[in-house]
């Protein structure tokens, strides 16, 4: 089965609102073995939703829509899928008892307005939308010959992922699988993408057409992924397909072992956090330039209170001193950004936090603050153990955003190396 | 001028990078009265992209190209803008020299791969990119009629944000707008969208056909876009269509006004950043459920410390207890989600790092932890300041992130009002 996503609203094609919905939906394709040729975003404008729905349905079996779907006039969706589809509007009770209820304490939301949310095109299936008031729509569109679906959702991210988990997915896995796609992704650290491509050019050379390798380099860590692609004709089909992958995993392992953080496409706070819960320990941040991202990037995860307690942001001297009991000398002497004071933030933190390690951060992430000795991009880290604090400086580059991620990773891997060990 | 952006990568259509490039390129464009009429995410497979490049080129006068410029065999953006203009691929010395200069301290990245990244398409002209390798490519593509562009660009976000703004918006500008787009936009909060949208039906109705409202609500926030389009044959237009907008607005104001947030479309953290470093205030945050998201918002931009000068992110009660020194005897109580212990979480805050302010939170973020009389969602507020500190309470859906969002949404919301009074 093959999909395309057509993702509506003005605000997509002005940078107003970043499009991360066709992103998420594409994972979980992917995971199903749905291939999603392309993704577009359009403006709510009914020439172009009609053309692009279908060129869409030309090439793809599956169209999935997102977004127009509000009560207010600049939301056209429902409307353009009728006239796509030739059909008109009419109420929809369950809708409407849905709305009604969930909006029962409300009566401000109740009004005529939010009344057009249970209308729907005639000739489709509306699944429920349980956290929300949008209708969610799915369509048969196809031929005698041919199985084809159009499925239309909010564009709320929350709404659309509900809908997508509960109802959207579940109805398309009854269709079942037309091809096997599988990936697997290796997180590499500490060598340039050319210098690791030419590390294992003879093993990728020799890779066979339906396997593919790419390279994902991002704020210091490159993904390495290989994809397996054969058709499902045969059940058997998709274990000879991960079999094949296993024997040049295997291969592919011993050449990139230097380099390895992990064997899974896992976010590094989850690997650490894995690490962590498995060993029953606990991890704090004391951070200057990376600001609470360390701290969020721990907390994120359900779970994160099996190894995460709090951390301390310390962004003045003034809190370094105070709450983490960095040295007054130290600090006028070599500075925020140095040694000296970021193994006392880690140490301080791991004090005062009452955990088993401490990872702290120090750093110039500009555009202002730099000179000569310290450029922008210059940042200290330290990490406090129960047997001792290790400390060293890194240059991450010239942009306040690049520098803070780049930070934050970093000082992720070496909390992952030193568990690893 | 209207545009068509071409985000190329097969990472982009699996889910495992989002495509944030088109986006940030978009309201660059915005901002300089280039129209995006839509922008796509395709294979890194030649005939997509023959195919996407024919297309856009039909629409519109300039394709922005990103991505699939790395040195390794997946990446063939630059053969394939080969074939699309007839031409092959040539030295470039600049290139050359500049990267030979950017690693010169790492010969393991000067080999033969990264030697490929001097070759360039003979036909195009070579835009430094001063932050990286790749190079970016200008390609002149129209006709004796009509000017077309394509300018092909590197998918890593920080070199196409540099190449955009040092390089490829300059040489825009100089060919001149051929319409003005104004936007304007007012945040909105405490009332329902299709309240809101009732409330200012009248208005709304009677806007001239060259002005258009948009409802963006995220998080709970509704941004009100008001877009004004005019033909840019005449330099004044721009003046009279800002004139006839702020006419416009003027009467809308008075309509929202017990809900308005702000009138420009910023960040609530810059907002917030704004008011605190106006006064020469300072603000810091006692985190539980946020897990430092707040404190990562206030210190994302640059000049934050101005007003910010530290955080504690208190996850586990025995961090409340310890270091903000909420009451042992209140946490057993009334539990960590309630509001004495948030009130001593925002006082201990306010007092430990000597603050004039201090926020606090504490939720039940899920997707375990929620109880019949604290089910997942509740999130619990206090708001420390020189003269007292206030507290509530809110529920705020039912998944971990959305729950988090909105939270740090709603502790800033708060704040700006009250530094508002």
């Amino acid at each position: 089965m093959k999909a395309e996503i057509i993702a509506i609203g003005d605000e997509l094609l002005i940078g107003q609102v970043a499009d991360t919905n066709s992103s998420w939906m594409e994972k979980q394709f992917n995971d199903m073995g749905i291939e999603v040729l392309r993704s577009v975003c359009v403006h709510d404008e009914q020439q172009q939703i009609l053309y692009e729905l279908g060129e869409a349905l030309k090439r793809a079996d599956l169209v999935l829509v997102t977004g127009g779907l509000g009560p207010t006039k600049d939301d056209i969706t429902k409307q353009v899928l009728c006239s796509f589809f030739h059909t008109g509007l009419v109420e929809n009770d369950e809708v409407r008892r849905h709305v009604q209820a969930l909006y029962k304490d409300r009566p401000d939301i109740l009004n005529s307005l939010t009344a057009t949310q249970w209308l729907v095109p005639e000739c489709c299936t509306v699944l429920p939308n349980d956290v929300g008031s949008a209708p969610i729509m799915w369509f048969d569109a196809g031929t005698v010959d041919r199985a084809k679906i159009v499925v239309s959702m909010p564009g709320v991210p929350y709404e659309m992922q509900y809908a997508m988990r509960h109802h959207v997915l579940p109805r398309l896995q009854m269709l079942g699988k037309q091809q096997y796609i599988i990936h697997h992704t290796l997180l590499v650290h500490g060598i340039a993408e050319s210098a690791l491509a030419l590390r294992i050019a003879s093993w990728e050379d020799a890779l066979p057409a339906h396997l593919h390798l790419a390279y994902l380099p991002k704020d210091g860590i490159i993904r390495l992924r290989l994809t397996g692609i054969m058709p499902s004709s045969a059940i058997e089909n998709e274990g000879v397909l991960e079999q094949e992958m296993q024997e040049q995993l295997s291969a592919l392992l011993p050449l990139v072992r230097d380099y390895l953080v992990a064997t899974e496409d896992l976010p590094l706070e989850v690997i650490l956090g894995e690490l962590l819960g498995g060993k029953g320990l606990t991890i704090a941040s004391a951070e200057s330039c990376t600001g609470g991202k360390i701290a969020e990037l721990l907390n994120r995860q359900p779970g994160s209170s099996r190894f995460y307690k709090g951390s301390v942001v310390a962004y003045s001297n003034e809190v370094k001193q105070n709450v983490l009991g960095v040295n007054a000398d130290d600090l006028s002497q070599f500075g925020a950004v140095s040694g000296p004071v970021v193994r006392q933030m880690a140490e301080g933190c791991r004090h005062l936090l009452d955990t088993d390690y401490a990872i702290a951060t120090s750093g110039i992430a500009g555009p202002d603050g730099g000179t000569p000795e310290k450029p922008v991009g210059t940042v200290w880290f330290a990490f406090a153990t129960p047997c001792g604090t290790s400390s060293w400086c890194m240059h991450l580059g010239k942009l306040r955003e690049q520098i803070t991620d780049r930070a934050a990773n970093m000082a992720l891997l070496h909390a992952i190396g030193i568990l690893r060990k």
